[in-house]
């Protein structure tokens, strides 16, 4: 599948680990991302049931993954209003954020 | 885009970090993986140059992303030969490896 190269990932760890109230509130607010039109993917996740192993950090309760085709994109959608709504509406949820930003090199 | 559910995301941690050779080489043995047929989709990175920010954690090297359509097929995964065979030929070049194992609950 031809994925536009620069991938944005970021995990969230909750204040309330074990609230799904507020695991439900988080996912609600980054839905409203994708009003942002230099997403070009955007999935929300939550922990998968895969073996637990020590390399695997299950430690996060929700994850956030965007596709864009140029760096540029990705610093637009940081100041995007819709973006800043969201961290201004839906930050206290969250007491951790991990973000990596990988270029792809290589698809299949 | 209809991509599987199953988010298999692996970042590496180089035991010579400013090593390209190194960083090659990890890269060719990850393109190995791509004859693993349970993995939908391969794709593999290098930090991208996204802004500075606290929360961006740009310190490691390589970065392996799946999908995958079960938990199942990514358990298949790790056992397969091929992926093995990398961990046999290839763990000597990192020194830390992260892994995170998302399920999609939505995707735009």
């Amino acid at each position: 599948m031809n994925l536009p190269p620069v991938v944005h990932h970021v995990f969230f760890w909750l204040k309330n680990p074990t609230s799904t109230q507020d695991r439900d509130k988080l996912v609600e607010g980054l839905k409203t991302l994708a009003g942002i039109p230099v997403i070009r993917e955007l999935h929300v996740g939550i922990v998968a049931s895969t073996e637990q192993r020590d390399v695997v950090d299950a430690s996060w309760q929700v994850s956030e993954l965007m596709f864009f085709h140029t760096t540029a994109d990705q610093a637009a959608y940081q100041e995007h209003p819709i973006h800043l709504d969201f961290v201004k509406n839906y930050s206290h949820l969250w007491e951790k954020v991990i973000v990596y930003d990988a270029l792809n090199i290589y698809s299949k």
